[in-house]
């Protein structure tokens, strides 16, 4: 039976990529959108084993040809000119390029291509010899998805659902609870905006949701309940960015929160003139998982060695983005670290600033977080105690939060000391933290 | 004075450059968007000297870096691997086009640079060594004017008049006498669609204008005529493409053309059950000037003779895109052709169908409309006596005017046999023509 | 305390009535819109208590002058002419129905107004005096709401979730338990459609829901149960209108209905080409109740009046809008019905035709949903046993739904047999069973 | 052959009555839309002879039932009470309404019952006994035009073709001259808006012209110049509308202008904070007529006399709206004021003050324009000497213009102070040029 399931998918997986030849042939000229459509229907039933396949194959055809391109190199290396140049470019440029582009006719033809590039991307680190079929998919999508071409577009309830539904589902930071908690999310004291491609109009492909407020909230808990009562948005004195979601895993790389929390700050300023303060309220999610592995090298005190077994203990706590749970589990959660003395406090708000500024790998934070606020030209600016009280965010960071902090006049600086010289900008006031700083063992420990 | 200006021009192009330079630094990826706006706000303030010399800086500079290239060639050459592929390829991506990514993020960015590709294509011929800039920008435009990004849109009384101006400035093949004009062409009994780019909502890209008739109208001029009466669209058996205009100098060599009337069958079709012909209504773009100038390899009869030397003589006749003219010159211009003897006009339509099947360059037709058509997988149907009497219509072709059809069931075929082969698929009709040959000289004549 | 309230209300109430003396005055002639929103925005700000005195206040005021109206009427009576009659006219319009259409203008004026209505209607029973306010509230909507001005809208997964709520929120008929319940009667296999004004966009004035099957459903469990596998559309027979809710109990009077239902059908036949059967699936609300009031004139079984018993001791079972309950209520409510020997469906059947049929009252049927659908020239079709087995289902009617069939062709025949001559249009198949009559009491009973 | 058309005609408007009946009838309950749509076509059908005859026999049929009425009005008069009040309404809404409410089901309805009552309008004249139609649609046309339903849309160049032609044709003060006319009086420093209905997305139900300038211009010459260069719109002090049109004959009566003016003023001081004055620039348009007219009564000047006779010989000067003319005419139209002395100047302005302040029919100024502005609550600000240098400019006012203020600070005061005594509120400036006074001739002259 298993031998007739694998010829049937041998059949299929033959099946596609004959409209692939045929798409980068003659008759793709004349009948591309066609030929495109058949394509893609062919890769699309086949099954999760025939489209490893199917990849597989991608990654061995339709490459450059390998003798024009040495010759090529060769010339250009013998003789560098514009003609030698502009043929060599020639010989490179991969004819899956054209493929893709010509796959891109079909209706729907975008969102099938970034659905292929995420199922790839899930199998680049078993096969490394797929990376020019990545490449190829990535190059076609760093043109097309250039910030010149995503409209930034408000999301509120005036919104169809199908977008709404999709929020709910892509939500990576603070999970939403259905469709009241979204709602919630979207009144009058909140903003949520999200980028969009005029070839995916259902399709949000990040989004940032903005909680309007008077000051820094000191915790997440309370911009996130849904029984919270309704601001007065004119009266906001500060945006805090409290969550933003890459959701389309199959344009991985293809960077855009740069360009959205720039525009959504720009945009909040003019609606709303009062704004003083553009902060985001950010999880540091390696933190708990840095100062375990760390422990040995660092001499931290037996409260926090005990207070970290606590956690881990706790039902939920223990993994980054377990499955949903009760309200009873998280009152668990939160129990250890409900009574810890000041003293222990203050160790790990220090052990977290330290992770944070210094701990890094080539020059960069470890923290994700931190390095893409920093690469913005933010500044870190306050960590907050007990801020997500989640088990997700004890699991990640024994309930700390940051605030990294957005200021016009100074992003381009920051960015560059922190893209020249890997300097961390800081506020005074976590500075300060730092001062009190934690003894390291000697590396002979 | 003069020095002065050129000072002028020195400091405008070199802060222009600096602007390039700080978009494609550190600083233009935290400030893109204002960046751009500035590099393109300060190259539009140049004059047309100073363009010059700023894409002649432009050719020179942000270029791929030699030494990498010739390195990454050479080990491409010595050890083809993914690794040295992907190396290569990193090497030869030239950093312009990368600027020319970041200056898409400015507001009107895309209009921006097909405009500057425009100017560009203007001194191409004198500056081959800008090749390169034009491989960027084209680069670039291929992958951004992907037809799945493309809308089809239809014209209407209902369009926005600032894009009914454009397309009374653009039509370049029968000319758009004014509003009232234009709007006999949007009338019921005829459709007008063009291609628009989600970037550029007021910019078509292409645009065409069909006739809904009954039955292959003879001429052209009953169709531009803006007092014709208005037909019954939904009795028309026929679908007549009598214009079809390129609107962006600026995106030369990307094709739209060939989309645009498959989609327009298809949408016409669905829209109009009764429809049984789509044909174009073509100018003959070079037969006047072939005839001349293969003259004296033909041998033509002395009537012929006599009756080009007339039609140059026209006023408005002897320019292919004269300047908009009288009436009164459009009736002196068709007289010499007016009596034209049975024989004369047997054998000046038997030279036609020779120049459109026979008269060939590297293998295709002279004609470039005739490629356009024949590319597409059209056939050459029927050549009309007389179908385009304006001045530019005997200039072109001395009034014949030719019909290519486009039938869904053979487009491929035809295709193929055309690029494969570089056969002019043609009716019987035409075919018969040909067998009433014109004796060519003898090469030694 | 309680006097120092009355005096704010007192007060408050005066302050609304004066601003509407404003906004018939000439100032109202210059600032209306503001002097609109300010009195509604008073008027929205008194309490429940106060509404009710302005509301009677109303009705005291604004009034036409009597003696001009008697004066008026008096002359017409004496001399009908043109002139008099317009005069009578002049005197007859109230200066109230002036102060609702200047109120309109100001912003969200309409959607206040038809709150304001909602709430009148519910004094009225205690108040017929205010019978002169309705009137010309229902006056000006009848003009507003004209069909020309409605747009008809499909429904989807596409709309704005503020639209989707009111339909959770409003639906009448067979309650919507959720997001997920309504997404679920918005899928391929099903149609919604609503009347939307232009004033209020966001707000639906009636919709009704649709799902396309093969043949006549037997019940409406099936059609409502948000697992059920989604069928093709284009292979659907029939159109089943299994709901219909007018939103708006301010617009009462206002009749969407039959418009809707109309137009729906015709949309839909030119959709979906193979529909045959447009038919609802509809409640007959009245039914129970009927046969507990109507017992001692009809001689039912025994049988029918243990089970009558039995189903008003089923919880939820009582009231023909209970609030929501559990699966476990809804099972043991069934119970009761679930093992009815033949006789007694027969008898139940035929005693709910005779019911829809004979029961009348003003020589219309008893029934209010009978005699919106026998109004608009449905025929009654079918009586479908079981068919709502909810505890609302079973309240209203032991669990029977009824067919309406919506044939083009006979509907203005049906409707004037129905409108003149109180006709209620029957299959064969309902006619056979009224055949079984159930013998009723004598008089003197 | 005419009493053949005749019985033509007869059956013509008989089948029109005819369809005019159904649709009132039981039928139309059912099938609104159908018959509606049939009766207009039946109507539109009609030639003008047959539309004047159908006109006829709609004011003779469809009338409130007489007996009816005589008896409502009778009751009512004896026993004024809630029940007989609503009686007699009842008897007097005339069937007429509900047909025309019916009538509007029909796509296109509300446009063709516009043109119904345009008809009608122009035989009321002739026909006083029609006044019950024309009160019939008026009543229903205030009901929907009210301003609550109408959307301010900006116009301008991105506006659909189809309805910037409608403003060329409609404008009624100064000519709109081809579409380049139309483009200069869109552009940055120049606004126009309009009214519209939903239902009539096509048609401006009314529209203004507004030009954005420093200071108040000294004639409309230069504002209406095409070839005037663009200003800054964002350096503008003065937004001065200089042309106001109502565009549908057959809503005479339902006013637009007060809500489109007050309106546009304050989205224009919202968009251009700069802003200072809102002034018009309006036409006299009785100014001449009344000069020559109340000649006899007033002792001007021989200086006057003649050159009022030389004006009226002015070819084209001589009616309010002629036909286009050739800049020729208007040099020579323009030089009998060219040089007119400082004296006459004085007298002509003085008069013209005096015309538009105290010249008054049943207490209004006899300026049509005047009582529109000063009924706004706008105060005359200035005269404008050749201010309007057109024939029609000439004709109307000898050149002279007005403009008008409105200051929203005054407007209430302003408008009370016109409509319940009468009074012109005008500037110093004017009231100094009233206090040199024209001696009237005595009443014996």
């Amino acid at each position: 039976v298993k031998s007739q399931n694998t010829t049937t998918d041998e059949q299929a997986v033959g099946q596609a990529l004959a409209l692939c030849e045929a798409l980068l042939s003659e008759r793709g000229e004349v009948s591309g959108a066609r030929l495109a459509a058949q394509m893609l229907a062919a890769y699309q039933a086949l099954d999760a084993t025939a489209r490893d396949v199917f990849l597989g194959r991608l990654a061995a055809a339709f490459n450059p040809n390998q003798d024009d391109l040495i010759r090529g190199a060769r010339r250009y290396a013998t003789d560098p000119s514009v003609e030698t140049l502009a043929r060599l470019r020639t010989a490179i440029e991969s004819p899956r390029q054209e493929l893709f582009r010509r796959t891109n006719q079909a209706q729907g033809g975008t969102a099938a291509l970034i659905d292929m590039r995420r199922q790839l991307l899930a199998t680049l680190g078993a096969h490394p010899e797929r990376a020019g079929v990545d490449a190829d998919l990535a190059g076609l999508f760093r043109a097309w998805f250039n910030r010149g071409f995503l409209n930034l577009q408000r999301i509120d309830w005036h919104t169809p659902a199908v977008i709404l539904e999709r929020l709910i589902q892509y939500e990576a930071v603070h999970e939403i609870k259905g469709w009241g908690d979204l709602h919630r999310r979207l009144e009058g004291d909140r903003r949520c905006y999200a980028f969009f491609h005029p070839a995916l109009p259902d399709e949000p492909l990040i989004f940032i949701e903005v909680a309007l407020t008077r000051g820094l909230p000191p915790n997440v808990q309370t911009l996130l309940d849904p029984d919270s009562p309704i601001s007065d948005a004119s009266k906001a004195t500060s945006a805090i960015f409290y969550s933003i979601t890459n959701c389309q895993d199959g344009l991985r790389g293809i960077s855009f929160g740069n360009f959205l929390i720039k525009q959504v700050v720009e945009d909040l300023g003019r609606e709303f003139p009062r704004l003083e303060l553009f902060a985001t309220l950010s999880p540091v999610p390696g933190f708990r998982q840095w100062l375990r592995s760390a422990g040995p090298e660092l001499s931290y005190s037996q409260a926090l060695d005990t207070l970290l077994g606590a956690v881990t203990r706790v039902p939920g706590a223990g993994a980054a983005t377990g499955p949903r749970r009760r309200a009873s589990d998280q009152m668990s959660a939160t129990r250890p670290l409900a009574s810890v003395s000041p003293e222990l406090r203050a160790e790990i708000t220090t052990l977290c600033a330290d992770y944070l500024v210094r701990a890094k790998r080539h020059g960069a934070p470890l923290d994700p977080v931190a390095r893409f606020h920093l690469a913005n030209g933010a500044r870190l600016e306050r960590l907050n105690w007990m801020a997500d009280s989640s088990p997700a965010g004890l699991s990640r960071s024994l309930g700390i939060m940051v605030n990294y902090v957005y200021r016009a006049d100074e992003l381009e600086r920051n960015h560059e000391a922190y893209a020249r010289h890997g300097i961390v900008v800081a506020s005074p006031r976590v500075t300060r933290t730092l001062a009190r700083k934690i003894p390291r063992r000697r590396a002979s420990a």
